[in-house]
C-alpha cells in the first residue's frame, strides 16, 4: 500500500477486519462494554443530563434509540450525544494510553445509535474492537504535541474512530467509508480548556453524534473528499504530524488488537486518570502510616515532565473541577474521604477546610528519574512525598495504578462497579451482565 | 481592557454594540440579506438538498423554523444546518475579504433558527452586523496561515461569529455569552480538502448549527469555559496566532462596521471568488477582441503568490469541482458559455471538449508585480494573457472584480439576482424585497 494513502488504507483495514475471530479481543470488548455500562449508570443523574434532556425534548425527534438510565428514547443523533455525555460525565469511563483519551465513551454511544445495532447487533462487539483500534492508532500517529498543544483527543480523534466503528457495523462500501472518514474529520473538534466543566464530557457526545452523521451522509450519497486524512492539507497535517502518521498509522493492524494490548484501562476512581497514580500512592501512605491532614506540613508530588498535563486545576472550587486536580485528590484522602465515591466530584463547592489545605501540596517535575519499563501510560510515574509535622518523611511511588492494564480490574471488579452504579438493583445488573456475556445486543439495548 | 482577555472582551463588545444606530451598516445589512436570499433561492434545488432533507425527515423534530425555498419547516437545529448548506451550495453567496470566507451563509441561517428572530426579529439586522464584525475580526486575527494551512474559515470561524450574532439577538448575559463563545470554539471545524464537494457548503450549515447549539447550551446553564479564546491552549493558539489576536482582535470595534468597510462582496458568478478577477478579464478579452477557444494556443493566468490558494482544481471533472478551477472558468468563457449561469457548476460531468481544452491554461506566480492599492482582496490581482494562433497576444488585468466592494453591485443588481433565482416569480420577489426594506423579519420569514 502506498503510505500516502492513509484514508483509503484505513477504510481497507477496517473493512477487511475480522475481530470476532479473536477470543481475547472479544473478551476485552465485553469487559469494555460492561465497564462503559457501569460508568454510564453511575453518571446517569449528573446535573448536565437534565439540561441536555430539556434541549433534546425541545427539539423533538423520532424516539427510537435508548438513553442510558433515563427510561426513555430519543432520535439516534440525540442518543449519541446524550449517551456520550453520560458515559464520560464523571470521568469514570475507560481510557486508553495510545489514545490519551476516552475511546468507549465515543465509540459505544455511536454504535448504540446505529441502525445496524438496533436491527440485530451481530457486528456490534467487532465494531467496537475496530473503533478502539482506529482511535488508538490515531492517538499514536497524531503525536504527543496534539494533546499538549491543547486539543482534547477524545473529541478530535473520536469522530473518525466512531465513524469507522459504525462503518464496520453497517458494512459500508470502501467508497462510502472513505467519505465517512472525511465527513468525520471535517467535524473534528474539542479543546482542553474545557476540562473541569460539563463541556468536557460533552465532547465525547459531540464526537459520537458527528460520527453518526458522517456515516449517514456517506450512506445517502452526499459528496465529499476520499482523501481527507492525507496530504499537506489533510487531517494529520492540520491537527498533528503527517510524517509520523505515514510511517506508523496502519502498520500491524490488529496484531495484536489494541483493545488487548496495551488494552483498556478501567477506572476505580471517578476522576482523571492522570491523578490515579497519586491516588494509589496517598491511599497506601494513609493506610500504612496512619497519616492525616492535621499531621502534615507539606506534600510533594513528583511527575515526569508533562505527566500532569491533564491535571489543569491546582485550586479547584468545585468537585467537578477537582476531577482534574491532583491536589484535591490528595487532600480528600488526607481528610479521610473515600476516593472511589462519585459524590466528591460533582458540581458542589469544595468544603472550606479542604480548599484551605490545597496550597500545602506542590508539584515537582523530574526528568532524571527512570520510568519503569512496565509503566502505564508508558513513561509515566507519580511519587507522593509527605512531610509530617514531627519531622518524619514518607514517600510512595506508583508506576501502574490500579485498574490500568497490567494491574487491571477483573471481570468481577467491574461487575461490582456496575452493581454499585445501579444502587443495588441486582436484577437489572444481572440482566445486563448476562446480555453482555452472551453478546446479545438486542437484550442489552432493552435493559439500558 | 486586559489584552489577554479576548473572550470576555469579545462578549463585552458584542453586548455593548448598537449597530442599529448606523444608517450605513443597516443599509448594507439589508443588501446582505437580499443577496443571501437570492443566492439561497438559486441553490434551493441543488442535489445535496434532497439528500439532507431525507436525513432530516428520518430524524423527525418539531417543525418551527423555515427551510428556504422548500415550502416546509424543520427543527431550529435542522433549519440552521440545511439553510447554511442551501445558501452556500452554489458558492454564489457573499464573501468578505477579512474573513477569507463566507459570513452570511453561516450567520443568517443561525439567526433564522433563533427563537428571538422567530418571535419578533427586532434585533435581527443588528445581530447580523455584529456577526459579520466578529467573523471579520476572527479572520483577520487568526492570521493568513490558518487558511493556507488547510482550514476552511467559513467553518472554523463561523460558529463563534454566529454564536455572537444569536447571543446579541437573544440578549445573552455577559456570563452566558462567554460560555457560548467557548461552546462554539470547541466545535470549530472544516477543512479545505472538502473544496469541490458537497461537504464544502455543508461546513456553513454545520457552523450555523453549532452556533445555535452553543447558545442553547449557554441559556440552559450548561457549564463551560469562560476564556476559551485566551491563553496558550485557547482557540487562537490552537487554530492560529494568539499574539496577533491580542494586538488586533478587538481594537476599534464597529468603527467603521466591517459590513461597511471593507464590506461584503456580492457575487455575480456562482463560483469561488478567487476566480472572479480572471472571469472579468477573460470576458473583457472575448468581447473586445472576439477571441474564442478555436483561435487560441495558450493562456497564462498570473497571480500574486498564494492568490489562487482557494482554486484547488486544475483539471475538474464536474461543474461542482469547476467552482474552484480558474482553468474551467476561462475555458467556459472561451467556449461562449455565460459565466453567470449556475447550470455550468452543478455535479454533471464537464463536456469533453472543454475538459480537453484545460491543459492549455497555465498558472504563473509573480511576486514582482505591484498590487493596486485599491485591490480587493488586499494585495490580489489576476492577469489573463491570451496567445492567439496567429501570433497576436492580448492581456487584461483585474484588481477589483465586479461585485467586490469598490466595484460593487447596486441594490438593483441584487434585486435582479433575486428575480433570476426565483425564476420569474415576481410576486414572491416583491414580497421579499419589501420585507427586507422594511426590516420586517416576521414577513421575511413567512416568505422564504
Amino acid at each position: 500500500m502506498n503510505i500516502q494513502e492513509l484514508t483509503s488504507g484505513l477504510a481497507q483495514s477496517v473493512r477487511s477486519s475480522r475481530p470476532e475471530a479473536s477470543i481475547e479481543a472479544m473478551r476485552e470488548a465485553k469487559k469494555g462494554l460492561l465497564d462503559f455500562t457501569a460508568a454510564s449508570f453511575a453518571g446517569r443523574n449528573d446535573s448536565g443530563v437534565e439540561k441536555l434532556l430539556n434541549l433534546i425534548e425541545g427539539e423533538g425527534g423520532v424516539p427510537i434509540a435508548p438513553l442510558i438510565g433515563q427510561g426513555k428514547k430519543a432520535s439516534p443523533s440525540q442518543s449519541a450525544l446524550l449517551n456520550g455525555f453520560i458515559a464520560h460525565a464523571l470521568d469514570f469511563d475507560d481510557v486508553h494510553s495510545d489514545v490519551r483519551g476516552h475511546p468507549s465513551a465515543v465509540i459505544l454511544p455511536a454504535l448504540i445509535a446505529s441502525a445496524a445495532a438496533r436491527r440485530d447487533g451481530g457486528r456490534f462487539l467487532g465494531a467496537y474492537i475496530v473503533g478502539v483500534e482506529v482511535m488508538a492508532r490515531l492517538g499514536e500517529s497524531i503525536g504527543r504535541h496534539h494533546y499538549e498543544k491543547g486539543w482534547h483527543n477524545t473529541g478530535t480523534l473520536g469522530a473518525i474512530a466512531a465513524a469507522c466503528a459504525i462503518g464496520y457495523a453497517e458494512e459500508l462500501s470502501q467508497e462510502e467509508l472513505e467519505r465517512a472518514i472525511g465527513f468525520a474529520a471535517a467535524q473534528a473538534g474539542g479543546m482542553r480548556v474545557q476540562f473541569g466543566t460539563e463541556m468536557k464530557p460533552l465532547h465525547a457526545g459531540l464526537a459520537a453524534q458527528s460520527a453518526l452523521f458522517a456515516v449517514k451522509l456517506a450512506q445517502t450519497g452526499f459528496g465529499g473528499s476520499h482523501t481527507a486524512l492525507d496530504g499537506k492539507q489533510g487531517f494529520f497535517s492540520l491537527y498533528g504530524d503527517l510524517e509520523k502518521a505515514e510511517s506508523t498509522f496502519l502498520s500491524n493492524w490488529g496484531a495484536p488488537w489494541r483493545i488487548v494490548q496495551p488494552g483498556l484501562w478501567f477506572k476505580i476512581y471517578p476522576f482523571c486518570s492522570a491523578a490515579h497514580h497519586a491516588a494509589d500512592a496517598i491511599r497506601k501512605l494513609v493506610v500504612q502510616h496512619g497519616i492525616s491532614a492535621g499531621k502534615t506540613d507539606r506534600i510533594e508530588v513528583v511527575f515526569p515532565p508533562g505527566g500532569d498535563a491533564a491535571l489543569t486545576e491546582r485550586q479547584p472550587e468545585t468537585g467537578e473541577e477537582g476531577r482534574f486536580s491532583v491536589e484535591y485528590v490528595i487532600a480528600l484522602a488526607l481528610h479521610g474521604r473515600e476516593l472511589t465515591a462519585a459524590g466528591h466530584f460533582n458540581n458542589e463547592p469544595i468544603p472550606q477546610n479542604i480548599q484551605a489545605y490545597l496550597p500545602r501540596i506542590h508539584r515537582i517535575y523530574d526528568a532524571e528519574i527512570q520510568p519503569d519499563p512496565q509503566a502505564v501510560p508508558k513513561g509515566r510515574f507519580t511519587i507522593v512525598r509527605v512531610f509530617l509535622s514531627d519531622g518524619r518523611v514518607y514517600e510512595a511511588r506508583v508506576n501502574c495504578p490500579m485498574g490500568a492494564p497490567g494491574n487491571g480490574l477483573s471481570e468481577e471488579d467491574i461487575k461490582e462497579k456496575l452493581q454499585l452504579a445501579l444502587q443495588g438493583d441486582e436484577r437489572k445488573a444481572a440482566s445486563l451482565v448476562t446480555a453482555i456475556e452472551q453478546a446479545d445486543i438486542q437484550s442489552y439495548l432493552s435493559h439500558i
